[in-house]
Parts: C-alpha cells; structure tokens; sequence
C-alpha cells in the first residue's frame, strides 16, 4: 500500500528547481550554529546561501526542500524561524499543471464550461424515495444522483445508512433516469461495495484526512469527489487531493461544503473565497455544496448562487420529497419544487459568469 | 450620553408577550431550588410556569425576559441551563418591522431594488488621486465615493491618514463628480469632523463594539455603514445595530467584510452565508466588501459576485489609480480599468437575481 | 453488545424521563402548525405540553426525545427553533455514573489520586532510538511508553511509520523497562497489529469520528486514548467516547492535544479549559498532551503544568534523545533530561493540586 | 495628531540592521519585474539581494523594513509572496529588550517573583457591596482592587456601571483597606475620570484595537492594564501593546482572558499557552483572567491554577458577595469564601513554580 515516493519524484519532478527554504537564525546567534545548520543542509543535497546581517543570519536553500524534513531544521539550535516557499504538493498545483482538469465521465464533464449539478436525499432510504427524487431533480436539470448508503453520524444512536441494499436502489434509480452516481465510502469496507454501483466516490468531510482511504479510494481509478474537511486549511485540502492524485489518479473533484467557525446562526460558514483561491491555485475543477453550509432549507439557494458565481464548476445539493420524514438532514433538504425554481435561477447565474447549465 | 432605556422600552415594546426563556434545573435538583427561581422571576413582573419530570424540573417564564437579567437566573444554586427564546435585539428585529428598510439619501437609495456600488481608495492620499479615482469609479457607475481620512492601524509606525485636509478633498472630488461620500470615523474627535463632510459615516470593524460611538454617531442622524466585527457573531452585529437603532436613527447599512478563521490562504473568511441570514433576521440593508474579504487584488471580483447573487444590496470596494505607491491597501485595490469590467459583469449577475445596477 | 441500540436503552435508559426538547415556533405561526407538530411528537411515544404565549407558541417535549430526530422537527412548518435539554451522550455522562472511572492496566491505575505519565518518541525509528528513550523516560517517572509505528501525515511524501517492525521493538523496549505500551491505530489493519502489542489503543486527532474504527477498537476491549479532534466540540469529543463505550468497553481515556484557532504562533491552541469541564460533565479520566499544543520545545513544560493544575489525570509527552534527527516531530520533543527536570517541576505541581506523581 | 515616529526610531532603533524581508517572485516572472521590485527597494533605502533559480527568483532585503510598506511590495507585478522576518513590534519585544519589566506601583510590584492578585466584582454597584468585596479579598491576599464603574455591554439594554460614583465607591473602598485600585476606562470620556481614581487603568479587549486610546491612556502616565481582543493574535496584541510604549509610558501589563473559538461550552478558550509565549517574546508582565475564560464560577479556580503553572505573573479574578443579585457577570463570580479557598490553594502553585503568593 505505501507508495515509492522516490519513483514518483523521479517522474514529476526532476525539473523543479527553485529558490524555496529560508532559514532565519535567531539574533546573534553563534556563526557555528549556522555553520551547523549549513551542514546538514549541504548533506541534504540541498544548497545553503548565507546572507549574514549585523544581527542575524538568514540561510536561503537552493534545491526542492519537499525532500528534506522541515522540521528537523525547526529543532536545530540557533534557528529562529524557518519559511517554506514551495507549495507542499505538487501534483494539485496549476504551477505542475497549467491547463483546467475536465474529467469525462461517460460523457459528462466536470471542469468544463458547462456546469454540473449533483442532487438527490442525503440517505438512500426506500425505493420509493430514492426514485420519486431522481425523476424530480433529472427533470429540473441535475445529471447526477446523490444519496448515502453508509453515514457517518456524530451520534451512536442515529441512522446510519441502508448499506448494499441502498446502494442498490441508488443506482437502479439513477439508470432508470439516465443518470450517474454519487455516493459515499466511509471506510475500506464500505469502499468494496461502492465502487460496485457508484461512477463517483464521495469521501467526505470527516474523512478528508483519512490518509490510507485517500490512497484506497485513488487505487480504486473512480472519480473522486473530495469534501473539504471542516476544519482543513485550503493549503490541507489541496494536500489531501495530492494523496489521492500520487496514486495515479487524476480525477479529483474538490468540493467546498463549509468550515467550522464561531458562528452559531448557521451550520458553517460558507468559505465561498475558497472557490477562487483553489481555482488559482490548482487546476482541479470545485463543485458548491451549499446544502451543508446552509443547514436550514431557505439559505441553500442564496448560498448556491454564490457559488457558482465565485466560480464553481457546480453544486452538490440534498433534496428530498418529504423533509420532515427524512431520516436525516431534513431541515437543510430542499422540496423538488423548491429546487427546480433554484435550477431556473441558476442558469441564470451561469450565463451572467460566461457558463451554461 | 446615556440613553434612557426605559422610556424607549415603554414606546417600543409595550406590546411583545412571548414565551421567551427556559430555566432548566440540575437533576434532582431539590423542588425548593426551583421554587426559589420562580419566587425571584415574579418579582421581576415575569410568570414562570414549572414542568415537573421525574428527573429535572424545566421551568417557562412567560413575559419579557429583555427586561430582565439572565445571568442572574444562572448564578442561582441548582440550575442548570438557561436558554433565551427571543432575540435580544429588537429594533433591528425583521420581527419587530416586516418590510425592508430602504435609506434615501439625497436621492440614491439603499435597500431597493437597485444595488449601491461604493468605489474608491482605501486612503484619501492626494488630490490627484482621489479626483482621478472619483472620475474613473463613477463612469464605471459607483454613486458613492469612499476613501479614509483616519485610519486605524494595527502596527503603530503605518499611515494614519490625513485627517479634515483629506475629508476636504474627498468631498472636493464627489461633489465634482456628483457622488456622495462614505468615510470612517474612528472616535469621538474624527466623527466630529466627519459629520461635517460625510453623507454616510461608517463604522470600522474594530469600533463595531465600540458602544459610546455607536450611540454618538446614531446621535448624528446621518447614516451609518455598520462593518461587521472581525470575530462578532451574526447576534452581536445585530445588537450593535440596535445600539445605533435605539438613538432614534432608523438609517443603518450593515456591511460584511468577512470574519476571522483558521484559514491562511485570505485575509479573511468571506462569510457570504451571513447576508441571506441577516436579511431573514431583519429588515436593514446588507451591503458586501470583498475589497477586505479577499485580500488579494484576483480575489475581488468573484467575492463581489457571489456577494451579490446571495442577496446583497450592493458593495463597497477598494479602487487605486496606482496600487503599488498606494499608503495602505494596494494589494486587495482594483485598477479602474479592473473596476470598470468589474462593474459589467456585476450588471448581469443583478439581471439574474431580479436587480439592477 | 452493538449495536441493537434498542435492548441498550432499555437497559441504561429506562428510568430517564426529563423533559427534555423545546419546540419554538414562529411568531404569529398558525395554531394549526403547531397541533401538526404536536401529533408528530405524540406519535413518536413522547408527550407534547404547549405554552401558548400571546404571540407565540412553546412546545415543552416529556419523555426521552434521544429515541427522536431533532432534525425532524427543525423541517416541520412554522417551527422557529428547537433546542434540546438532554445532552446527547448517556454512557460517558457523569448524571449516568456518578464516580470518576479509574482504569487499571496491569496495576498501573489511570484516574486515581496518582498522575500517569506516558512518554516516548513521536515515531519508532530504531532499536537504539526507542531502547534509550524507553530507558531515560522510565528512569524519570514515566510508566507507560508511547511510539508511533503508524503515523498519518498530512503530506503524502513524509516518513509513514515503521509498521509492525516498530510495535516490536516498541514492545521490547518497553517490557525491558517494566513499562507498558500506548501507540496509534490508523485504520483497520493496523488495528490488528496494534491490539497484539499494546496496552492502551490511541486514537489520533484525525480519527476522532472515524466511527466505525471507534466501534472496532471498542470491540478490541484494550483501554482506548482518544485525542480530541482538532476542531471538534467537547459535547462531539463526548459523543466519539460514547461509541466506543456503547460498544461495552468501558475503558475512555480522554486526551486534550490543542484545538485550532485563527492563532498562529502555536501548533495548536491547548484548550486548557476543556480539562475541568469534561471532568463535570464526565466521568473518563482525561490527560494532556502538551507536545502537540506547544509545537516547540520550550512550551511544553508550561503547558504540562497548566495542564495537571488544571485537574487532568496525567499527561502523554514526546521525547527523542536527538531531535534534530527525528524522523517526525523534532521541534516540539523534549530531550531526555528536559524531560527528567520537567518530571521533578511536576511532582510540586501534583502535591499543589492534592495528587502524587 | 500623527505621532513623531521619525525621533521614536532615531532613539530606539539605530543598530538594527538585519536581514528581515524575504520576496518570493512568481515562477517563471519576467526578469524585468524583479528588476522592477529591487528599484523600488533601493529608491526606500533598503538593499535588495536577487537569488536567481533556475525557475524563480527570491529577494532578499537588507535593512529595516519597519520603515517601509510591505503591501507595496505585494502589489507590484510578478510578486508571488512577501515574508516579514523582522517582528513588526520593538519596543514590546524581548529582542530589545532583554530583562523582564517589573512594574512598581506603590511599593506593589507586578512582573516580579511575587505574583499579584487582582480581586473585585466586575461592576461596582453600592457602597456596601464594594466594601465587603475589597475587606474580604485583601484579607484573603488580593493587594488591588479591580471593579468597574464604566461597562461596554454588548446589548444595549443592560446596565452599564455607576460612573463617577462608582469610581468614588471604588476608591474608599481601596484606600479603606489599603489597596491600589484597576478600572476601566472606555473612552476618552472615561479616562479622564478614571485616572483620578485608578492606579492601574484597564483597557477592556473590544477596545485592544482602539488605537487613539492607547495612545491616550499612554500618554497618562499610569500603568495600563492591557487586556486581549477576543480574536487577536499574539502578534496584534504585542502592537496594540507597542502603541501605549511609543508614547513613552513603558507600564504595560497584558491579560490574557481567553479567545474566541467554535468551543460552546465555555465562554472563551483560555488560550494558556499564550503565557508563555509572550513571556518569551516579550519582557512586559502577563496575568491571567480565569473568570472571562471560565464563564462559570466552577471553572474559575482550575482555570486560575493553569494560568500560574504555565508562567503567569499574577491573576485579576471577579469576587462579589452575592452573585445571584450581581448586576453583570453573576454567573461567573467566586463567592468571597470560594476566593479565599483557591488564594490558599495558588499558593502552593506559586510554590510549586518557584514564585510567591
């Protein structure tokens, strides 16, 4: 399961070579100390350039520093502070990849000019809900269904998903309506079944730095919708990608869906400048999942507008025929007809930033 | 300075009755805890109702609780928890007055159907630059000229300003360009002159809890561009609101620049969410700044679109004929010809949501 | 004992009868709205009782709403808000079991009188590396040996651990020194290798609502560390120790390691208040991880005494005879005699607090 | 109104010349922009280095950037990022100056091996009610009294202190028992009453970021008593500290009382770990406000035992007679016994650190 890292390295990134450690010494530290540092930089195969001020030393290193432990520089004696310049990952990053990832999936595309729309109930729960749903949001313009068969729940004692069973009907229901799959994995075991039935695997938030997951779910050569953890750094997100992308799958999709901050009149806030942050920073396409961010029904479309015109390449959104029978995210769960007015309004938003829908 | 809360308590709230706080008792608390809380919240003019279990008494209270100390009930020997049911902000309460306020001044309206733009530098630093800026940002189609005469800085050693000498120019420039103008006061000094020059005094994030220059600048009677506070939760913008509300002045403009989080990729977390849940909490306009919210000059216009599709009423944003010589700001200021295709796309995404610019 | 929850809260839950949910519902909402909800929460076997205020409507819930969906109320029309009475946790509740947990391993007693000391390297590296510290850490007080032969890391090209090589020579070093072992389970398989040489399982910060490895590691019946996750509540830290409880293991080790915060120049802002808090609220034992809140050497110290005068059970330590080459970590382990003078600081802080060490 | 830093700088500053900003051109910048940046740095008086990789360029800074804007240099074209490695704050930091600061206020010393303890209720509501307080604080140790006369309340209708009259209270009440008196001033207003009365002039954390009236309690001479915004960073705080030094008033004393993060079960996050920190970035005195962090009386000891274990040079701790009747803060307010138990208990923490009580 471990990667060689080596062999990858050797691959991607034999041309990288940037100016990208700066080392600060503490004030008047002893010249040995930085002579030390130097060293063991030098032993690196790494370049140390000393700048030496009247109070303090500062060592730039030549060479890509993502070989080499940052943090053992951090305990040496003498040194202040240490500065990474390169970005730690590197396969996520539009400066390795210039051009928009666009991924095909039989023939829908993620990334593109035409945005994608991914709708359906947070759990799969019966035939009849799951279908009733797929034919409401395929009519209204979605193309892919969603639903959970496996659900992680902070409570012990609440629904956790119908597992294969409910995987079953997701996928029978999305081929009835010409759709394709989104659903969750939450572990290696619920992993096996759905890369039976599901043309994307979701990892969701709390997973987001599941690390042998990540490398599972990219063996696994499906899609990937990756869910930002709620308290993951863009710099943590972009790293998680990195894991999935290392394993020879490119076909990570972002999804932004809410971080954890002290605000309490909302489920999360709705880190909507993420969107074009990742834009630039990677060339990843980033789906809006306004749905969780809001966590009450009546701010999903606001919240999905935003999105889209900051830039997203689509929505994730949870719908369901009966919210208050559902057996989970009811309150944040959109009526079909609530969601096919957003769909009308959404194309709208689409052509006012140059995309269709 | 101080307000007389009581007789404006007598004109405003006479007829407000809910059910509006629970009192839960610990466990087995003894029934002579409980009744000692009820015997105090009849004094105060309020009427608990007890709900015996066979656990734990929940004790209602039926009347005003704004009237009445909630950290009193809490200190009280064998309670548990004490929720509140109303909002404690009243004035400011979509509750309390159904319809959007709309704010004419001289002629230009906030809060209808048409969105407000405020354009210009972060500081007034000449006349040059704030006349070329005024011209540039008001062909783009800006109303409302900005720019800072006091400038409160986190480091010490920074430009603070130029003070009445800028207010002069700044007023010079929007009356040339038959604009209005919106700039910060920071204390009791600046606001007195800026009454003098201003059509609209804002109020900077860091004064958001500043209560005296809340009430002073309420006291003035011009309106007030209230920026949310870095770390204020959607209830204590609310009640700084409500500071300014219960002088007398109804014109208040609420303004999202974005809040503090774990992320370090932006300056600030856009908390774009908040606008749709402040227009349902209450009737005051909400205008976006994605000038703060990004930080970086790339990130301004996507922040200002998704501001607008989620329901603002219009923006507030940094211009700067040349950003790298600016004193402050450069890096998030727009060009004006940045600005001026800003403004293009900005007309087609208030189309979509039913406005116009 | 998973997971019929049914039989488990006949058999804790029976005699709990609070009232326990507050239905709010909307100003002026329709009386109608109200008897609807009303019904629903009769059907569901609990007990409606409204307070009907001149304005509004408050539904008090009697019975045991745990058996109910929260979120089902919040879809329902006209309800305003919900707010629940009843924490959500039983097992790890100390209203469920009044008396502290002491959990004794082979006569080490963790949650006694006595303070526990857990000590060691961040990653196993060596036979040399682990037999030193294990020697050095001993020889200073520590009686359990901590070691990581399994790390996640948020970047996929760093050191990973020295798999089941590293529990061996963690185990030797530690039956060497009469001491017993603490270490990592990332996931399912290593799970397997773990339980054959440890004593105590931990769950890392990442894992903290990886629920299903909860309830695997709980199966394992070996006493569990849970870290607290990085920006998880103590109410959702009190939920993931319910899960492993709930399995019938009731041995909970609850470890505080730093939540994140917008502060940047720590690792991790070390939540020294949760200490006394899950101490009302629970009855686990709970120790302090100050290496990971401190992320440098020089703070850990402090934070391990504020941490013991807060009232925690023990502390859990990282210390490398050689920080500068460790593989992980290096900047915040202490050295060997760092560790021996903190060991002697302690000792006065633990008499101070009424505990030996 | 703009302070004479020029002088400021002349006097304090000379010989600092490190190397102290670092430029991170994007990749593959044309080499005219960094010829640009480097023009532009030597035009400030400042040496630009060029370290030319094969696919960036990084430019390093000889000279005192204090002295120059570092958001120009982020808004010049090909500039990828900028790093400050010179802290911005001087005259607050332990580079400058390298021996504590001890601060003698009458013969009471803070910063010293003696720690300090500061007692009170939070608001000063009667003759009788302070008297008590201050008779049974200073007989259980407390050398000042704290107690306010002024209160910013985030909600408008509550009370907000007696004014001159309380100050007066205040003061008899000190004297009387021989004690120095903290209170604080909100405003300029304020603080013209309140250095008539106070020895130590508090400065409350919405008002960190109240630049003009740091510099105005500066300039009053009297030790300030600088308490941390909700949300500031360590960094912010140290420069809202440098903002009371440069007007030459060195009588800074910082309070950490705990921050704002997602935790909902305290008040605020006693950020310990901030205590040693600033003791290590700086030379001024910190104490340690449990009684805002705890939010509840339970927590205040255990809370206020962290603060002195992790370095903390004293503590300001709320004590009323009768929380349940306090006019604010009830619920978080040790009964006068309570305080006397925990003085007896500090103590031997005290001890235990190696300082006095």
């Amino acid at each position: 399961m471990k990667l060689n890292n080596s062999s990858l390295k050797n691959k991607t990134l034999n041309n990288i070579n940037p100016n990208n450690m700066i080392i600060v010494m503490k004030r008047h530290a002893p010249r040995a100390q930085a002579e030390h540092v130097m060293e063991k930089i030098t032993q690196s195969g790494l370049q140390p350039i000393p700048l030496h001020g009247t109070e303090r030393t500062v060592i730039a290193v030549i060479g890509d520093e993502r070989s080499f432990n940052i943090q053992k520089v951090r305990a040496m004696p003498g040194v202040s502070d240490v500065m990474a310049v390169l970005k730690p990952y590197k396969l996520a990053a539009r400066e390795t990849k210039h051009d928009d990832t666009i991924i095909n999936i039989k023939g829908i595309k993620i990334g593109g000019k035409e945005l994608i729309v991914m709708a359906g109930p947070c759990s799969v729960e019966s035939e009849k809900q799951i279908n009733e749903t797929a034919k409401a949001v395929k009519k209204a313009g979605a193309k892919i269904l969603r639903g959970g068969a496996y659900k992680p729940r902070t409570d012990p004692y609440s629904f956790e998903g119908l597992g294969v069973e409910g995987l079953k009907m997701l996928k029978d229901a999305a081929d009835e309506n010409k759709m394709i799959v989104v659903t969750e994995a939450m572990d290696f075991a619920s992993l096996d079944n759905v890369v039976k039935y599901a043309d994307i695997v979701q990892i969701g938030a709390r997973n987001m730095q599941n690390f042998n997951l990540l490398r599972e779910v990219g063996k696994s050569k499906l899609p990937v919708l990756l869910k930002r953890g709620m308290s993951a750094t863009i710099r943590e997100w972009l790293l998680a990608a990195e894991y999935i992308l290392s394993t020879g799958n490119p076909n990570v999709i972002l999804c932004e869906r809410g971080i954890r901050t002290f605000e309490d009149e909302v489920r999360n806030t709705f880190a909507v400048n993420s969107i074009p942050v990742v834009k630039h920073l990677s060339h990843l396409p980033v789906i809006a999942d306004p749905s969780h961010a809001a966590g009450k029904r009546m701010y999903v479309s606001p919240l999905a507008k935003a999105g889209i015109a900051a830039g997203a390449d689509g929505i994730i959104v949870e719908v369901h025929p009966n919210p208050e029978e559902a057996l989970s995210d009811g309150d944040q769960s959109l009526l079909p007809e609530d969601f096919a007015k957003m769909m009308k309004e959404l194309k709208l938003i689409a052509q006012a930033v140059g995309r269709t829908l």
